[in-house]
């Protein structure tokens, strides 16, 4: 997949110094993992946001209040049961869970930060995450995959990432399949580093980078009630320049964002979408996620269709942006589709070869201001309708 | 399907006095007939609302001039191609397709109303059309379903609807299968009425009934560039009251839309979206169309799957909505799934029977107010997909 970015990652990832993680299975699921734990060695800076999503699931409430304090020792997640709309027994059971991680660390509940990804509206089948638990401290590992291996649900591989910055490591760990249009938060992401930075520092950046990044992923439009984005900062390396951090930290973000998109459930593109030209940031997101967000773009694309049309309509379709049809060109690929307005003639055949690209960029500019933004998402197709007409049941 | 008004509608459907229509195949599709007109005897009272897309076609460029005088003779339509982002040449063809419409029946083009549905991006071969124009006042007749077939793209079967109103009748002819979202009308919705009224009260009875029937119906949350609903009004049959035919009118024009959102591309259910107990209409809105756009839900009804917390995610992703999660209760055709925001325990087999039922009602009560909305949409099925990453090269 294109790297959109100047930054280096590590292949394989790795983990910042005093970082390590294991992942299990419980038995919520038959036989994959669904219980992973990420933990430091020593009590981090931290900072987390969280979905916007009006029913939080009871990992989300609490997590809401742990991370008041700024400082994390451990992440535990299970999947399968998201452990949301089950009201104040789901509170408890979350509680239970950070307890439980926290014994076997040997650290305190108010230092492990919850999250759960599953099914809505089950209990939590909480005795198992804690007998689950009990040894999983002796296997605590270097390899971040194994982590991330314990947090995917429908996705089809585990996602992790890494790169330096100075003497730092930065370290990413996300999933998230369907249900993807996090506000606020991927559905689950987890970033590490053993960089020295204080927990206002860490938040201010996490809202930076997660705004040009997870905050514009869109795989379903669909809103999970459990997105949780996490940061934590051990300073096992020391203080490292900021700006550079904050550089590093967001092409992570951007390039996880573009991973978590590729594979959207039942994806066989990434697609972005690139608006320039717009009079404010706020009317270029908005197009640009009306853009990724069209299942009559997606279907295009899935198809190779070049009924470039499209993309008028789903610029168009933003009746509160500042459009004008006269000075609006597209581009797919590289290659001119609109100007002005209007559709112009194109080699058919190659803008069809060029939508069978893996990465497939529409570009559009608006020619009536300065501003700019980039929405990621994924093509619609049977895979991502049969993985959900059944997804309860199956 | 169900009927959700006392209105009886007319079996067959049937014109209004003084209307009548034909349709043809004039060549801009292989074999169907991709030509209608719809005429009065007599110059007819009228009123129009079209697309708000940034991106509307040359005829509702013109057709926006055409209504200012609010008097309409006649209304032309052609399917395949919708004459949208085709520049002056485009609106040119609008209005040779206007003055050729006006010509075989002897009137005048600021008479006639255009529509044209279908590809975007296209220009129109307006000699075909200006030729399958000629000899079509001859073969107008009193049968709305001919004229429906002339306008249908991807519609499985034409849809004509008639109701009396004291001694006058109203007629609704439509079509919209796909890219419909349809904000200030849907694709193409024709009305017809020999009552008598002036093109003020038009304006605005047709403003109320789109208001609540197709500006709340969704089949893709894509809003075509086309969109034109459009009454008019012969006076034939002498005045009637206003408050009997603003109701008739506006149970028409809900049927219409259930009728729309049953037959949307590749559907199998109609799905209802019935919210209650909204802080504002407005909120009440936003809810029931979150609920009938949300891909997870759309698909979980195709495969009639009780995954119920997905009707919570819906709900909790409208950020902007005053929602109470503790005051928040669902139903799934009557089978109560969700109490104070947490699941219950319900009856599985019979919410999966429920839920492969033809029709679907979603029914939400937010308990924080008390304005109630419904919006029309349907399930999201392999047929979508496979109508739509093919469209153009089809």
């Amino acid at each position: 997949m294109s790297n959109s970015s100047p930054v280096k990652f590590d292949d394989p990832p790795v983990f910042p110094r005093g970082f390590r993680c294991t992942s299990t299975n419980c038995g919520l699921k038959p036989d994959a993992k669904d219980l992973a734990l990420f933990v430091s060695e020593k009590d981090s800076s931290a900072a987390a946001l969280f979905t916007r999503n009006h029913f939080p699931g009871a990992p989300v409430t609490l997590g809401r209040e742990t991370i008041k304090a700024g400082r994390l020792r451990a992440i535990v997640a299970n999947s399968k049961c998201s452990n949301v709309a089950t009201g104040a027994r789901g509170l408890e059971n979350a509680r239970r869970m950070a307890a439980a991680a926290a014994k076997e660390i040997g650290s305190t509940a108010d230092r492990v930060l919850v999250s759960s990804t599953g099914v809505i509206g089950v209990q939590l089948a909480i005795e198992k995450i804690e007998h689950g638990m009990v040894g999983l401290a002796a296997q605590l590992q270097a390899d971040p995959m194994v982590g991330a291996e314990g947090i995917m649900t429908t996705d089809t591989y585990p996602k992790a990432l890494s790169a330096r910055v100075g003497d730092a490591t930065i370290t990413w760990v996300a999933k998230g399949s369907g249900m993807v249009e996090p506000n606020m938060a991927t559905m689950l992401a987890y970033i590490f580093t053993d960089a020295e930075f204080d927990a206002p520092a860490l938040d201010r950046m996490l809202r930076q980078a997660v705004h040009v990044s997870f905050n514009m992923l869109s795989v379903d439009t669909d809103t999970s009630t459990s997105d949780t984005c996490a940061i934590m900062a051990n300073g096992l390396a020391g203080r490292v320049d900021e700006k550079a951090f904050l550089e590093t930290l967001t092409a992570g973000c951007i390039r996880m964002t573009e991973t978590l998109a590729r594979d959207g459930e039942g994806a066989t593109h990434l697609l972005r979408a690139i608006v320039r030209g717009a009079a404010s940031e706020d009317d270029a997101r908005r197009i640009a996620k009306s853009l990724v967000n069209s299942p009559l773009i997606k279907t295009m694309v899935h198809g190779a269709d070049p009924n470039v049309g499209r993309l008028l309509m789903a610029v168009g379709k933003a009746f509160e942006v500042n459009v004008r049809p006269g000075s609006t060109d597209a581009w797919i690929n590289g290659h001119a589709v609109v100007k002005g307005g209007e559709r112009l003639e194109f080699d058919e055949a190659a803008v069809r070869t060029a939508l069978k690209s893996e990465v497939v960029d529409l570009e559009v500019m608006l020619g009536v201001g300065n501003a700019s933004a980039t929405a990621y998402g994924c093509d619609l197709t049977n895979g991502y309708i049969e993985e959900n007409a059944a997804y309860y049941s199956s």
